[in-house]
């Protein structure tokens, strides 16, 4: 509602009568919702809008990431029972699931330089004064990479880059093989546990990953504690499990991990390293590297260090030794429930992790910290009266880092459940300054862009959505182009891969999910390390927590939206569009590899490469490769139109309801027990070739990239990695599902008005 | 001629008879030969092609460059009268020609860092054990910017990248003014006098220029004496003259500096800096760098060294004097000549400097001493009976490092003949290991890829043609497409910006010319330094002189080529297409000039830039720029049609003269009369904007790169510099010349065959 002030303000300008607030006209109303509901739903979002409180947050962080709190710590146990007793006190019925995984530590850890010098690593981040969590060292997990192999190997050093496909493909041009040797890759370029898992596939014996001071060292700012950057010691914990295969406890994929689960021996878990894997510093890595000889890497290659990068092998020879602790852990997901209404066999699910690889300040608790504030909040407003159409369920996962143990066992476990109640998931992890984004189902894209507006930033008072549009004008500006879309349309939100606690919901179950967060403007180098602590957060972060209040605001409005929604807010229009992106990327992608491909073999052919070598530094030429055929994507290009067509009847039909403003219909109830299920039409219950665990056929990590999302994945990554046969079955597959989809939307839009 | 080897092989795998070799079918005539007149030819080039000798080449190397050479050095005089007593003994008609330019020297240099904490900038390259010249300490020019100003000034310092104007907007947006500051750049990115100039117009006071060890340091590569790269204490001498004004003797611009001419007084001399300005190296620079403080330095901007490079200004401020002789020291050019019989009045000029800045192995000398085999070697052939039909005169020019002295003054002094004389230039400079290259006049491009198909590369034993042209195809492989043309078109030969001695011929005269050099596998850091001597060139670089002989070879070809065709080897075809493409730039360069200002002027006045701007690290918007008016690019467009016609019909008219095979005549006389002078047509007399010594209307080096060239330079400048209102005109002049030249294409045409 507008301000008194701002009405006068207006007035005072001429031409406009003063109205009395209570007729100033209303904004339009909120998706889902009538002209009535919707202005009910604005009221209790301004109440809600005032409670987050960012001392509380300061607080609540500094409690929490005060002991070290990794899987299977005291005060992990500690940090859920503490949870806990918070959303009791807020009102929310809530209790604690247990599970029990697999979590290895580390019991023996070595890198030394063997030849032609001596070096032997110092895996250890030296406490720093000033900042008191930083000297908890007895309880501090040691840096390693967990899930690693046990091994003891010695071997030469080869520089792999960042350890991807295409850069064995290059070192192989150099005629270095990694056969027999230890590879010391970068940590950046992909997520880390594709690092080992490729260098195993070429015949590695071992990898060290370390951070370069390029990408997260002293290129980027001053290092901590002068600033925010990685120190000389400081290092990168990390998973190194082979989550793109499937995520969770190792021992029990597809089902959760209850005490008396079927387990599978940890000799057979498929997820786990083949080879023994170390996270390390730039301060142990530089002696390394500048022992290495061989040609000189590629300037893409080379990093922030005062030396020569070179590609080895050796005559750097490294002894590597990792031994783990093959435990079985406890988890402890905090589950609380805000009981729906009418509507209370819906669910809407909101979730962030409270397991950190040491006192994880940023990481995760900074989203912690807010995602508690909102229920916090959805507390007070359940004693004022409010109450949500839908069940609300928030969760503090315990496990994320390892390996989203706590949500994926949990979503394993519930999954029959969760596949007939829930609507929504919306995820949040380490939370930061600057500009907000979100990721996730293409079908909430519109709802997304709606929320932001609605949500101040701190700093500038536009709304977030204003800022985040900024950004994009600007970063159109500046790379010479006009922003995409027009300064009016909805931002486009990112695609999952993984990385967070939503991979289980969304890909495995096919549960519409969001991803969001602020950052940006929060640049920093203690990811995974000791020093990713309170003093760290407060002195470089949000450090006001202005931030983590938005965040509240911004995803507590979205959770009580879809709580109370008469039309659950999915919008297909949005969804036809991106998928109908992601054929044309599809077909760019086949023809640039068909040119490439092309030009590569007509040069491979007629001796280029071997003339064009340098014969004191010589390459060979790439292997040839055989070109693609054309692709069927007529049946894509067919159901994209065809989910497109439903797209927009079921915006007609949406409209009409609106006009009719009905909110007690049996149609109603129809429509939305439709729209629930539309992310599951979008999966297979085969799932991906390689990977059944993963169910989704537009979203999923990438295969050799681990995080980052392959989108249309099935057919993306045959044509990726060439493997021509298998494409017009994969695009077969997600035309099925678009198809499907589409018949979904015609259905609800039928059901929810049938006579538009 | 095929080696009776080679028909053997051929006869051995069946199918072809074996032809004597006498009938061996001859290659196509050469390009301005008759079938009969291009079998003489080739016979001499293969006597040609035996005598240039690398070891011969190693002991002249060791000879000119056994001591510090610079202008007005003991040692300089006496290597010109060296090459004089060779030229001599080669059989030539030979002798120095002297001048007396302005060449300051330095008496006071002082860099020290005076707050916050104080560092006294070493300004010493040390010698290096088992280097035996590097120790000549006495004799070398200390480091230092020759022409730079005098001057003692103290400010703060602020890092300003490659000192180019778009670098001084994105400092400008992060608020930071160089007014009263001293600026530190890094060498690269444009040529060092242009960094000064800029540093100057923006209100800096002084400026310091620094090798990076990202560029041609430790990161490329092991630094001297282990590897080629730079060293921590290396640094890079070099002229800032403003050569992009003009170049030659700062004191008479347009004339000859001969002992009477007139002279400006020093302080009217608009090419000597503004600001004193002194190179260091990255040893010096590190302690500088490390002391400043103000915004981390976009990504883009950072170097090699392990610091957090920062804008400053401040709070690390710098005491710089710089204070030189401003003495007139003579320079001797050596200028040989080769006397023509039936064309004696056309001049073939070729050329290489023999003045280095200190010992200077691989500049100039591995391409002086390529240049004096030739000579020999024609010399030789002289003696067995050939007499080309022009003139050839070959010149070691003195005072090229300053500001290309010895050419200029000697081409400003002979201007008159020069313009009557000259058919074409042919010039190197130092020379290295790896791939041909060639820039220049694109009426020689044709014949460019004619000599080098019959160029041997001395280590992979294809043409050097071949092994460019497989360079290409990788090229393009690599980023994924095809290669333009296709394997059998002509390489497209680059356009000649400034950087050595062709550039008064080129672009003051009108003189057809050409820049040619072996490069690409000798990667090195020792450029401008003492390293750069006889120690480091025959450890790193051209070590067993081959690529020499290939160059004596290729050039020495060409030079004989000219001087015996009988008619005068430019296709224009080869232009018309340069012209051609070059008038698609324009117009994109506007088209993509106005997108950029439309898309920045938009998120400017929307306010996007400082809503996206950071709140703790605040940028502020660009200037809004006036967008660009479409231009007349109609009478370009014109001129290059009209242009290739002419060529196409001078192509024509080119294959009656060959059919007809008669090389006697009044109009072949005639007709390569009217070519001699095709290049002049491409200038004006009125030079370019801001420049008129340079009259080049296609070829400039850029006001604001330097060595970089600007092809079309009136318009594109205009364009580039946002000078909307003069781009119309500039276009209108290229396009007269442009017609010029096709009238004078077309009139040789009807010369030479009238009846095609």
């Amino acid at each position: 509602m507008m301000s008194r002030l701002n009405l006068s303000m207006l007035a005072a300008l001429g031409g406009l009568s003063l109205v009395p607030a209570r007729f100033a006209p209303d904004p339009a109303p909120l998706r889902g919702f009538t002209a009535a509901t919707s202005r009910v739903e604005r009221e209790w979002e301004s109440k809600f809008d005032a409670v987050p409180d960012p001392a509380r947050m300061r607080a609540n962080l500094e409690l929490l990431s005060a002991r070290p709190h990794h899987v299977g710590s005291p005060y992990d146990l500690q940090n859920a029972q503490w949870i806990l007793a918070q959303y009791k006190s807020y009102g929310w019925d809530a209790h604690i699931e247990t599970f029990d995984v697999l979590f290895p530590t580390p019991k023996e850890r070595l890198v030394e330089l063997v030849a032609p010098t001596h070096y032997k690593a110092k895996l250890q981040e030296p406490p720093v004064p000033g900042d008191p969590t930083s000297g908890q060292t007895a309880e501090q997990l040691p840096t390693y990479n967990a899930y690693s192999a046990d091994g003891d190997v010695t071997g030469p050093l080869v520089f792999v880059n960042y350890g991807v496909p295409a850069d064995y493909d290059e070192l192989a041009r150099h005629g270095i093989s990694v056969k027999g040797a230890i590879v010391i890759a970068k940590y950046g370029g992909s997520w880390r546990g594709i690092k080992p898992k490729v260098a195993a596939e070429h015949g590695a014996i071992g990898c060290l990953i370390y951070s370069d001071p390029a990408d997260d060292g002293y290129a980027g700012g001053s290092v901590f504690p002068k600033g925010p950057m990685r120190p000389s010691q400081g290092v990168q914990r990390g998973s190194v499990e082979d989550m793109p295969t499937y995520p969770g406890d190792p021992l029990t994929p597809g089902v959760g991990a209850t005490k008396d689960a079927k387990r599978l021996p940890v000799s057979e878990s498929p997820v786990l390293t083949k080879i023994p894997v170390l996270p390390i510093s730039y301060g142990d890595a530089q002696p390394l590297l500048e022992a290495m000889g061989g040609p000189v890497a590629p300037s893409a290659w080379r990093g922030g260090l005062p030396i020569t990068y070179r590609l080895g092998a050796g005559p750097a020879r490294v002894h590597l030794v990792v031994k783990s602790n093959w435990d079985l852990k406890p988890i402890h997901d905090v589950i609380a429930r805000l009981p729906g209404t009418s509507e209370a066999d819906q669910w809407i699910i909101r979730g962030n992790h409270h397991d950190g690889w040491v006192n994880g300040a940023a990481d995760p608790l900074s989203g912690q910290v807010a995602e508690l504030e909102e229920a916090r909040a959805m507390g007070e407003l359940y004693k004022q009266g409010w109450r949500p159409k839908r069940t609300i369920i928030y969760a503090a996962w315990d496990g994320e880092e390892p390996g989203l143990l706590g949500s994926t066992e949990w979503a394993e476990e519930h999954a029959q459940e969760l596949e007939q109640h829930a609507v929504a998931y919306i995820n949040t992890d380490g939370n930061g300054r600057g500009f907000f984004h979100a990721s996730g189902s293409h079908s909430l894209e519109a709802f997304v862009n709606e929320a932001e507006k609605d949500v101040t930033d701190p700093e500038t008072h536009a709304s977030v959505w204003k800022r985040a549009k900024a950004q994009e004008a600007v970063r159109a500006a500046e790379s010479g182009r006009s922003a995409a879309g027009g300064p009016t349309s909805d931002i486009r939100i990112g695609a999952l891969g993984s990385g967070s606690d939503y991979t289980p919901f969304l890909q495995h179950l096919g549960i519409a999910s969001l991803n969001l967060g602020f950052g940006g403007e929060d640049q920093g180098g203690v990811y995974h390390s000791i020093y990713d602590d309170f003093y760290w957060y407060t002195h470089f972060s949000d450090t006001s927590f202005v931030y983590g209040r938005a965040l509240a605001q911004t995803a507590g409005r979205m959770v009580m939206r879809l709580a109370d929604a008469d039309v659950l807010p999915f919008v297909y229009t949005n969804l036809a569009q991106t998928v109908q992106r992601y054929t044309s990327e599809l077909e760019q992608l086949r023809d640039q590899r068909a040119r490439q491909i092309d030009a590569e073999n007509g040069a491979i052919r007629a001796g280029d490469f071997a003339l064009a070598s340098d014969p004191r530094d010589p390459t060979s030429a790439p292997a040839l490769e055989v070109p693609p055929p054309q692709f069927n994507f007529a049946p894509l290009l067919n159901a994209v139109d065809t989910l497109n067509a439903a797209a927009v009847t079921f915006e007609k039909s949406y409209n009409s309801w609106l006009a009719a403003g009905d909110t007690a219909t049996a149609a109603l109830r129809g429509a939305n027990e439709e729209l629930l299920k539309s992310e599951r039409d979008l999966t297979s219950p085969d799932g991906l070739p390689r990977r059944p665990w993963y169910k989704h056929l537009l979203y999923a990590p990438g295969f050799y990239t681990g995080y980052g999302v392959k989108t249309m994945p099935g057919a993306r990554e045959a044509i990726e990695q060439g493997e021509w046969g298998d494409v017009n079955a994969q695009i077969a597959r997600i035309a099925d599902a678009l198809r499907a989809e589409a018949a979904l939307v015609n259905g609800a839009a039928a059901t929810l008005h049938g006579g538009n």
